[in-house]
């Protein structure tokens, strides 16, 4: 099965590692592929995948943020790299879910071509649920989707002073 | 501050579970009160829990689902002391996240009062992120939130003979 989490609302990639957490209650193991984020930033999901090994692994293609001064060229061969190794994963059927996070954000920023997803997925059949997240999807990805959320923003506001918090924002 | 994840959409419980990873990750401890739910059935993030203990508490206040067979007073008795021991916890301040799951479906059956959650939160500054979900939060919790996202619905079509499985849907 395949699941969209997009939107500009807040909870997407949280909602795929909450579903990771409860994969891994019973007993199957997680992937997470993520594309654009890079190590910049630690992040708290990444420290407490490693009191969550073996079940619970995280690999990162990003290469940060796409700005008007990043060399496009190597982000395309970053996003690519973490999508072939992606499918491979998937295709092992090792995995009780894989996440693809921020592949909606890879694939609308043209690092990926919609088509090569649409590809993949259209007649997917594959044992691990997938995550797709990010904000954008292509509305050609709900077809080959199972189900699909958006993430809508009603409300972001917080309160002044705090802009990003340990464990909150990443 | 104050997150909501509302809506008919897929996410809400698992983003906040997905926030507590994060959470985890540096160190912080999470509550997760539940209402509403109760033992029925077992759920993939309690087995986690039991991985990431002592970072990682839940505890269950609900009877179940809410029918038309149900004593109502029971299921009233059993939300409002779930809301006495979740605001006991939150005014303790050790907590970095406390999840309030499903508390807005027991808000809009009635099982609690709207204005005691206002009230104890309108000017809440205190040291826990507190999250609050499930479909249904009334207009009125909007004022009170930092943060509103609403999950909404776009598709949810399962492939056939897929109704409930381990890890995806509890």
């Amino acid at each position: 099965m395949v699941f969209i989490y997009t939107g500009d609302g807040k909870g997407k990639t949280t909602a795929a590692i909450g579903q990771a957490i409860r994969m891994i209650g019973y007993g199957k193991k997680v992937l997470i592929v993520q594309f654009i984020k890079s190590d910049v930033w630690p992040s708290g999901e990444e420290k407490t995948a490693h009191y969550l090994e073996p079940f619970f692994k995280i690999k990162k293609f990003g290469l940060g943020f796409v700005t008007s001064d990043s060399n496009v060229e190597e982000h395309k061969k970053a996003a690519e790299k973490g999508w072939e190794y992606a499918k491979k994963q998937i295709k092992s059927g090792k995995w009780g879910l894989v996440i693809l996070d921020e592949i909606n954000v890879a694939v609308s920023l043209k690092l990926l071509r919609v088509e090569d997803i649409i590809e993949f997925f259209k007649n997917y059949k594959g044992k691990s649920l997938v995550i797709l997240t990010g904000r954008g999807a292509p509305k050609s990805f709900i077809k080959i989707a199972d189900l699909v959320t958006e993430m809508k923003e009603i409300k972001h506001q917080y309160k002044k002073g705090v802009v990003a918090k340990d464990g909150i924002e990443y």
